[in-house]
């Protein structure tokens, strides 16, 4: 018998609270065969009266998360409270002292990566965050470990829920982009500031983790860009009128991240890029409708293989977070499986040559 | 550094050939950062003038497998001769001798799979088959691993290429199945007796597989249904008429092998079955053309996850199998992960409600 790993989740949000759920109760469920058993050992929240009311025990409550990183009674570290600081310094804490990490934090990850990564390596400790790309589709321990023997050429989807609702339902519908993002606020599918979102920042995240694994080197996120040209970043220059003429078209518009090898001779150049782009309706992606995330990978020899799934929400990427401490009560290492230590990269602009021209004067690069 | 682990394949054909060149071309780049590297040790042949005109080293070969498995020097054994025997004693023997084992014999762990998995649990020894399912696809793993977290209560699914190739044509083209699979033979998508494909057994084989992963027990093949009620087997009995009146009625008709968890309180018992079903045009199996394969899990909490990919052919099928060497240079174990050891489980016929009812008589029952 192998004595149960402590795990401590920081932050008990959408995700958290799901997490929290499943180890309280179906822990003995959640014990591999082959592995440790999982044990809850604490939740740091910053609001415990509030925590308490959702049904957390108030015996496992701390507003304290770095006092429970250090703690030597903790063997694990959930970190779900999303953001930049403390989260980095958390994570950059437990993999110092050794101890495995599961994350599902997309900003931490493309903006110190290659730091945590240098750590992880250094300790021997396991970071894992299947959870910050595509929710709860398994898409990146795919690509890292199963795909392995592959080499990757192209990496494209869509990544991020919110702006896909928002372009689907304003196709489908005929709707203007203010309005369904005021109805997919009050759903809950976009956040109070959704700029985030739909300037295709947070896909930009994901881009630059899925380059990670697919190119072998930690990608600067600002460098990527978030726009075609000059147009407005993201979504947010889709018009209700550049919908339709794209469907007139036989064209679909969607916010697509995409990223594939640099021209040979370019060095350790990656093209990446998130943007609006027009893309035959008969081809997978135009077909992804709402919050559904789609992640298709062009790799040789295998060939083009794509995952669908849900990309966001509690139980979904709870499912992915869940999957990831089960690898490691199983004693598995990081996400990056086997893959050699990351490199740099630089970025240069994906080369496109069709374009739409739509009604609002943007040009929308089609996909081939 | 870890000693190079010494493989042996058995068989070089389509797969065998694809894998021996990776390892002789790509063997330092296969080598994991975190694992021991891969060394080609033997590959056993039925024909070994065959082999040696094919490009394989003559140092390297030999016709007696059963030989080559019991070498103390030799390390993991990788099974590709398919079919029943010798392959399932080749493979019992290995695993007996504590040897880890990848294999893409999907008649061997549809008919032998308690058995086999019986011997691994026993010795400790992994035994790998990604490349069962779904070719290229990285179905099992992530079914078996990421998913582990959830309840899995239906899989379902377009997992034989050569069936889906007839059927897109006969749609497509209009043409009819006999004229078709005329064609498909020549191309190398049918083979000269096409029977386990159009009849769909082997279908029935790759489900048996999904079900051990996603339900925890091993099912008789032979129970497994491959045809609707007196209908005849898998697509045999498909019209080109059939196929344009589904088309009228926003039908597609293709060969799914689906399976789901038993009614409450029906104990061990998993609906399963593989038949020629009509299901909506707009759904994404019903879009799945050609030889690609489609595999969707509905999962809970988690929701719906679908792959898509190469279902077959040499470098599909060799991509799963390298990632499954690769996976035991790290140390991996079996592709039931942390999952409990397998029951036996009772087939029922899969509960519909609707059926198709076409120009030959056939019924089909309609997918919801």
């Amino acid at each position: 018998m192998t004595a149960p790993l402590r795990v401590v989740v920081l932050g008990a949000g959408t995700v958290g609270r799901e997490v929290v759920r499943a180890l309280l109760e179906r822990g003995d469920a959640l014990r591999p065969a082959d592995g440790a058993a999982l044990e809850l050992a604490g939740v740091t929240v910053r609001d415990l009266a509030k925590a308490v009311a959702g049904g957390i025990p108030e015996a496992l409550l701390s507003d304290a998360p770095a006092h429970l990183v250090a703690d030597p009674d903790v063997d694990v570290v959930v970190e779900l409270m999303g953001g930049d600081e403390p989260a980095r310094t958390l994570i950059a804490a437990a993999l110092g002292a050794g101890k495995p990490v599961v994350t599902a934090n997309k900003h931490v990850l493309a903006h110190h990566g290659a730091e945590l990564e240098a750590i992880a390596r250094r300790t021997g400790a396991a970071l894992r965050f299947e959870a910050a790309v595509g929710g709860g589709i398994p898409v990146l321990t795919s690509l890292a470990a199963d795909l392995a023997s592959n080499e990757i050429e192209r990496v494209r989807g869509i990544v991020n829920g919110t702006t896909n609702y928002i372009l689907s339902a304003m196709a489908s519908e005929g709707r203007a982009y203010a309005d369904v993002l005021a109805d997919a606020q009050r759903a809950g599918y976009a956040e109070a500031d959704p700029s985030a979102d739909v300037e295709g920042l947070d896909a930009v995240n994901k881009l630059v983790i899925l380059a990670r694994l697919a190119f072998g080197a930690w990608l600067d996120p600002a460098e990527i860009p978030n726009r075609n040209g000059g147009d407005p970043p993201g979504i947010t220059g889709v018009t209700q009128a550049d919908l339709a003429a794209a469907g007139e078209s036989g064209l679909a518009i969607k916010l697509i991240a995409e990223a594939a090898r640099g021209e040979a001779g370019a060095g350790d150049t990656i093209q990446a890029g998130v943007s609006s782009v027009a893309l035959s309706q008969w081809s997978e992606l135009a077909w992804i409708g709402g919050v559904t995330n789609c992640i298709e990978f062009d790799a040789v020899p295998l060939g083009r293989v794509g995952f669908t799934g849900p990309g966001a929400g509690g139980p979904a990427t709870a499912s992915a977070v869940l999957g990831d401490l089960l690898a490691i009560a199983r004693g598995g290492g990081s996400t990056w499986a086997g893959l050699p230590e990351a490199g740099s990269g630089r970025v240069a602009t994906l080369a496109r040559k069709d374009s739409f021209d739509a009604p609002s004067g943007a040009r929308y690069p089609v996909l081939p």
